[in-house]
C-alpha cells in the first residue's frame, strides 16, 4: 500500500468512525508513514490542523493548543496562503495616533495606525512622534509610484548577440506590452531596463500593478512573454524568471538607486516648543545625533540604512497590515534628515525608496489584516486602482517618521540629561 | 478637568456602573477627550483593549473583533511587549519536515519546523527541500556564536584626542569588561573595536549574551560603563548610545565581514538521483542558476543578499519562534553556493553572517511562539547558557538550506521544461 | 613692499643683469619672500622653472635636475596644466601587442599598444595576453558612449518644493538642452535625471561630449544654464556644482549601475590549445581561479571590483595616452567572467562601465602621450567627433582583457604545478 | 630558422655592421618576423628602445622621438620596471608649499611637496589650502601602520574541514609567523585573518613591510609558507595566491573598514579670518557643501568616496613620488569632514582609510622620482625600516587636506556671488 492509498483508506475509516480515524491519522504522521501534506483533502482544514498539531505533540511531547486559536477563514488560508497548515501565531497589536498626515491621497486627516510588534516601547516612542507630527500640523507625504520589477536573466552566446538581442527589444517593445499586459488590467509595464555583462542579460520589467502588490502577476507575465515571444523570436534562452537584478526581498543599491513598489518621502518641521515639549530635546542635539549615527555611522558601517530604525516601524505596519514580512529585508535602506530651520527648530524627513506595499491580495484577505486596513480607511476600488495601496504608502510614509523622530530625540537625552545637571536642576526631565 | 483627571472621573464611573462607564470611556477616547494610553490603569488588558478596539471602530467605521482572539496573556504583554494594547494579528503557521540536522547542536535528529507565512507555496517548496536534504543524510550546519553589537558614538575634539582616548580603552578594558558584565551573568563582553573619523568615535562593544537576543542587556551595559567610567575618566563625551556603527536592523558591510550575533553555515551534497527525483533538476541547471542569478545578478544589482530569498525562511521562521521580524533587515544578506561534486551531483551551502537570535525574551514568551520553540526542543536552560539559541540556530541554518535548493531548483524547471521538449516528451514533468 | 612690488622689482633686476637677478629669485623663494607662483609673468617657462628647482634645493639640499628633462611644450604645460611648473616626472613605457581587436572603430586590425609603468612584469604578462587573444582571432569589443556626467546639488525648502522643481526640469527639458548645448558644437545633453532626499535635488546631467573627456565642458555648461535659468526661474539655490552624484573620480554604484564615460565590453573564446600552449594553463583551473577569486572573493570583500587587476592596464595605458589617472579610482570598477565554452575552452570578458576617456584636452596633448595616441591611430577628427574616442575605448578594453587573461593564467600555476608533480613531470613547465 | 635563432643572427650582423644590422631588426619587428621582447639581449637597454620606436614608427607612421627623452637609468628600468621597454611618459610636475604638517615623523616643518598633474588649477588650488593651513598653524596629522595585506584562497571539502583548517591555523600562527618572515628582516606578520563561505577560505595575512609598499614580499612569504607548510600540513589546497580578499587595487569595504597600507588622519581647525581671506568662503557654506556633497552626494551614489576629490592629489603625489598610480583605486575611498567650531570658525578633517605606500622599491627608484623623495626629506633607513614611508604618509595626509579645503571652498563660491549681488557688491570677490 503506497501512501496515498494509506491516506484514502485512513479517510474512508474516518468517515464511519471519525474518533479512531482520526488518531489513527495522526498515528501514521507521528511514524512516518504519511507525510503531512498527505492527509486526505476531503477533511476540513481545520481538522487537518488538529490532526498535524496532534501528531507533531505525540513526536515532540510539546503542546500545540495555543496556535488553534485564530479567527481567519482557514479554509481559505490553507489552499492560498499556507500549506501543511498548523494554525496560527499571534503578534500583539497597538495602536498610535491620532496621526495627522497632509499628502495626497491622505488629504490632512487624522487617523490611528495598528503596530503588531514584541518590541516594548515601540508603540509608546512612535506615538509620541505622531504627537510631535499632529502639534506641527502634520507629516507632509508624497510617494512615487515606482513600480514593482521582476528581471529574468537570459544567456547568449556572447558580446554581439547580447547587443542584437537589447536592439530587438527596443524594436519590439510594443508588443511585449502587449502580452504583459493581456493577462490582467491591472498590471502596466511601465519599462524594461536590460543590463549585460559577459554572456549574461538581465531585463528588468517595471510595471504598475495597481492595488496589488504585484510580484506575482509581474512573475506570471514575463514567464508568459518569454515562453511565447521573447525566446521563440530571438532563440536566446531565458535561465531563470529571477535573475537577482530585481531585486526581491535583498537590500541593493539598484532598488536605492531606481527605487522599487513605493518611494515614501515624508517631512515635518519642528520649532523650538515641540522639540521640547514633545520630543524632550532640542535642535542643536537632534541634529548631532542625526549626523554622528544616522550618516556618519552607517558610514562607517558601510550600510545602506542611513536610518535610526525604519525596520522597526516596517515590520510592525507590515505584520498589522498584512504585508510580506520578508520585504522588511529590502524595505528598511533609506534615508533620515534632519536639518535646522528656524529660530531653533528642524526639518525633518525620511526617505524610504525600496517599498513593495499590497492593498489587495496576499496577508491582506486575513482576518485581523482587514481589519486593520480598514481602520486606515484602505479599500482597494477598481475604478481607482492603486488608489488603496498609494493611500497606505502614505500612512506608512508618516509612521515611519514618526517612530525615527522618536527613537532620535530619545538618543539625545543622555546629552539633555547632563546639560541640566550642569545647570543644577538635575533629576529634572524637562 | 485636565486628561488624566478625566481618565480618573471616567473610572471610577465604570466602577459603580460597568456598562455606562465604558461606554463613556470608549466616548472619550473617540471624540479625542482622552488619549489611548490614558485609560485606567486598573482596568484589565482585555478590557482596555476592548475599549480601544470600540473607540476606533466609532471613529472608523471599521470592525475590529477578529483582533480580539488571541490565547495569550495580555496582561504581561501589555506591559512588556506592546503598549496601547489593540489585540492580536494572526498570521497562519504551516510546518515543514522532517528536517534532518547533523550538526553540534542538534545532532542528527529529524525536526518538524513551523514557518509563519502567508506567501503560498513558500512552506510546500521548502518541505520538498527538507525531503532533499533527508534523502541526502541531512544539513551539515555549523554555527559561530559572533555575539551581539552595541555601538555608541562620542565626540572628541579632534584626532589626538581620539587616539589617547583609544589608548584609554585599550588600558581599561578590563575594568570595562568589570563593569559591563556587572549587571547580568549572561552577558559576557568579548571585544571592543574602536573606529574613528574626525571628531567622532564609534566603540562597538561585542557581547555574548546567552540566551537571549541580547541588544537590551548591551545597551543598558553600555550605558551604565559610559556613564560611570568612560566619560566621567576621559570626558570624552557620548553622543548617542546606539551609532548605527552596531548595526543593529540594518544590512552592512561591516555586519557581512564580521558578523552579528549568529554566523550560519550549512551545506548538503546532493546525488544526481537526489536532484532528479526530489528536486526535479539536475547539477549542470542548477549550477548557472545559481552562477547566473545569485551571483552574477547580485553583483549587477549591488546586492548584499547573494541568495535566492534567505528572507523568506527568516520571516516565517522568525514570526513562528517569537524572534525579531524587524532584524530580517539584516538577517537577510549573505551567500548561497552550489558546485559540481561528484557524478553529476552538486555541493549546496549557505552563509547567513548575521543573525541575531533568542531563545528567551521578547517575543519568544508568548503563547504561540513558545509551542513553536516546544516543538524545536529548544528550552533555555540557565545551566548552559546559550545553548538553546544555538541549537535554534543550528535549526535556522538547515531550514534556510531547505528553502534555497528548492526555489533553485524550481527556477532551473524552465530550462527542463524545454530540454523535455526538444526530447519529445513535452507536458510530462520529470 | 608689497609681494608683487617684489616680485616686480626683482624681475626688472634680472632684465639688466640676468645672472645675478636669477639667483635673487631663487634666494627670495628659499627664504620665503616670494612666493612660488609669484615668478615674473615675462620669465620663460623654463627658466622658471629652473629657478624654482634651483630655490627647492637651496631649501631642501635635495637636486632636481632630473625633472628639467622634458621634450614638451613647457609654456602650454606651465598655463594649461600645471601651476608652479617645476619639470616633469618620467615614468617608463613599455610596448604590448600585436593586439588583435575585432570591434566597431577597430575593424580587425592588430595594434601596438604603449603601456607606462613601474611594475615590472605588468607589460611581459599583458604582452603574454595579447598573445592569446591574436591566437584566437582577436578580442571582439563593443563599446556605449554613455556620456560623462556631471550632478549639482541644490537645495529646496522641502519635498512639496522639490516636486515642483522634478516637474518644471520635465517641462523645461528642452530649454535646458538648447542653453547647455549652446556653448560648445561638441557637447549634446542626453537626459537629466534627478534624484532627491529631504531637501537636496541632485540633477544628474548626462553629456555626450565628442572626443573630450568632458568634465570641464559639462561643468560650464551646468554652470551656466543654472546661473541663467535654473536658479532664477524656479528660485531654487544650487548649492555645489558637483554634488557627488555624478560621480567623478570615486568609485560608486551609481555609475556600477548606469555606467559613465564609455561602457567597454571585450570578449574572446579560447581553446584548450592556447590555454595551453599561450597561458600554460587549462579551463578548469582557470573558471576555478575566476570563481573563488574575482566572485567570492570580491563579494566577501565587500569590493566594486570583481576582477584581478583592471586598474594595473587602466594606469599604464591612461599614463601612457595622457587620461587622468585620478580616474582609476572609478574605471577600476567591473566585472571579468570565465566560463566553460567548447571541449576545455573558455569563453572569457570583461566588463568596465565606468571609463571617462578623451583623444583631445588635457593630458593628451603632451609630447609623449601624442605619440602613444598616434601609435594607435587615434586622431581627433571634427568631421566625425567622438570616433577617436571610442576608438581608444576599444584598444583599451582589448588591453584590459589581455591583462586578465594573463594574470588570471598565471595564479592557475601553483594548481597546475602541483598537477605536474603528481604526474610525475615536476620541472617540466608546461 | 626559429624565433630566437632569427634574433641571434641578427644581433650577430648588428655586432659586424650597426648601422644595417639595427636597420635589420627594425624591419624584422615590423614586419612581424621578430618579437618586440625578442632582440638580442646583448643590446643596451636605449638601443633597443630605439629600435621598438623605429619599428613602430614604421608600422604606425607615428613618430615616437619625445619618448626617447629620459634621464633615468634604463638599464635597470628596462630590467626592473618595464618590459619591451620604449622609452619613457613625461608628466608635468608643480609644486605647493610651504605645507605646514604637525604629526609625528613630520614634526612642525614647512615642506614643499611635488605634484605630477596635467589638470589645469590642481596645484594651484591645492597650494591655497596650503596657504589656509599654513596660516591655521599646520595640519595635525597622524597615521597608523596598518600594514600590507595578501589573502590567498584555498578550497575545501566543505564546512567541517573548513573550521579544522582555521583551528589548525590558530594552533600554528606562531611557526607560520616565523616562516613568513624568515625571508626578509623587513617583514612581520601581523596577524591572518580567515574567513570563510562554502568550501572556500580566504587567509588574510596582514604584514609590516618597513619602508616597502611591500606587496611583492608579503606575496612571496605567503607563497612559500603555503606550499611549504600549509598545504603538505593540512591537505587544503591553496587555489589562487591572491583571493581578492587582499584587497588590492581595487575600492572595498573590508579595506574601509579594516585599513590596508597607511590609515591617515589629517585635520585643522580654521577660523573665520583664514576662512574669509585665504578660502574665500565662510563656515555655513563650507559646511554645507561638505553636507550635501560629501555626504548626502556620496550616500546618494553609493559611493565610497565621501569626498570631493581624493583621487586627484593622490594620482599627483604617486607620480610623482613613484608610488604605484593602479592604488588609486583603492586609496581615493575615505571621509572628509566639516563641523563648525569655534565664532564662525570650522574645524576640517580628512580620513584615508586605504593607502598603500612606499619609500623604497617599484617606481620610487627612478630619477625624478628619486627627486621628488629628497625633496620631501623621505629616505629610507634600514635602522629605523618604515620611519621614511610613515614621513610620506603623513606628508600626503597633509596635501590630501589643502586640495579638499580648496576644493570645498571654490564650490561654495557661486553661493558667495550671489549673496554678494544681493547685497549690491556684485563684481567684488571678497
Amino acid at each position: 500500500m503506497n501512501e496515498s492509498q494509506a491516506a484514502l483508506s485512513l479517510v474512508t475509516a474516518e468517515e464511519s468512525a471519525p474518533r479512531d480515524a482520526r488518531q489513527e491519522l495522526v498515528d501514521a504522521l507521528a511514524e512516518g508513514d504519511l507525510r503531512f501534506h498527505q492527509l486526505p483533502k476531503e477533511m476540513s482544514a481545520r481538522r487537518q490542523a488538529e490532526v498535524r498539531r496532534d501528531a507533531l505533540s505525540k513526536i515532540s511531547g510539546a503542546r500545540l493548543d495555543s496556535m488553534g486559536h485564530y479567527p481567519f477563514d482557514d479554509e481559505r488560508v490553507s489552499r492560498q496562503n499556507c500549506e501543511n497548515f498548523l494554525g496560527a501565531v499571534q503578534v500583539p497589536v497597538g495602536v498610535i495616533g491620532p496621526l495627522r498626515i497632509r499628502g495626497e491621497y491622505v488629504q490632512d486627516e487624522e487617523l490611528y495606525v495598528p503596530l503588531a510588534t514584541t518590541e516594548g516601547a515601540l508603540v509608546a516612542s512612535t506615538n509620541r512622534g505622531c504627537r510631535a507630527l499632529r502639534e506641527a500640523g502634520g507629516a507632509v507625504v508624497r510617494v512615487d509610484n515606482v513600480g514593482i520589477t521582476r528581471a529574468p536573466v537570459f544567456r547568449t552566446s556572447g558580446v554581439v548577440e547580447t547587443r542584437e538581442f537589447i536592439q530587438w527589444l527596443e524594436v519590439n517593445t510594443e508588443e511585449i506590452r502587449r502580452r504583459t499586459e493581456a493577462g490582467s488590467r491591472f498590471l502596466k509595464l511601465l519599462d524594461i531596463r536590460p543590463q549585460a555583462m559577459g554572456t549574461t542579460v538581465f531585463l528588468r520589467f517595471r510595471f504598475d500593478s495597481g492595488d496589488a502588490m504585484g510580484m506575482n502577476m509581474a512573475t506570471i507575465a514575463c514567464d508568459r512573454v518569454i515562453e511565447d515571444f521573447i525566446e521563440p523570436q530571438t532563440g536566446v534562452e531565458c535561465v531563470s524568471l529571477s535573475g537577482n537584478f530585481c531585486v526581491d526581498k535583498k537590500p541593493s543599491h539598484v532598488n536605492f538607486q531606481e527605487g522599487r513598489g513605493k518611494r515614501l518621502f515624508a517631512e515635518v518641521q519642528l520649532d523650538k516648543q515641540i522639540l521640547h515639549k514633545v520630543l524632550k530635546t532640542n535642535a542643536r542635539a537632534l541634529v548631532e545625533v542625526q549626523y554622528r549615527k544616522n550618516l556618519l555611522g552607517s558610514i562607517a558601517a558601510g550600510s545602506l540604512g542611513f536610518n535610526a530604525h525604519f525596520a522597526n516601524i516596517l515590520a510592525a505596519f507590515f505584520l498589522a497590515t498584512g504585508q510580506d514580512p520578508a520585504q522588511v529585508a529590502e524595505s528598511a535602506v533609506g534615508v533620515t534628515t534632519i536639518e535646522p530651520r528656524g529660530p531653533e527648530g528642524v526639518i525633518a524627513s525620511v526617505y524610504l525608496p525600496d517599498v513593495p506595499l499590497a492593498a489587495v491580495g496576499g496577508g491582506t484577505s486575513l482576518a485581523t489584516q482587514q481589519e486593520a486596513l480598514a481602520l486606515l480607511g484602505v479599500q482597494a476600488d477598481s475604478e481607482r486602482p492603486g488608489h488603496a495601496v498609494m493611500r497606505l504608502a502614505e500612512i506608512l510614509g508618516a509612521s515611519v517618521l514618526a517612530g525615527e523622530l522618536s527613537l532620535l530625540s530619545a538618543l539625545t537625552s543622555r546629552d539633555l540629561a547632563r546639560a541640566h545637571e550642569k545647570l543644577g536642576r538635575s533629576g529634572a526631565k524637562s
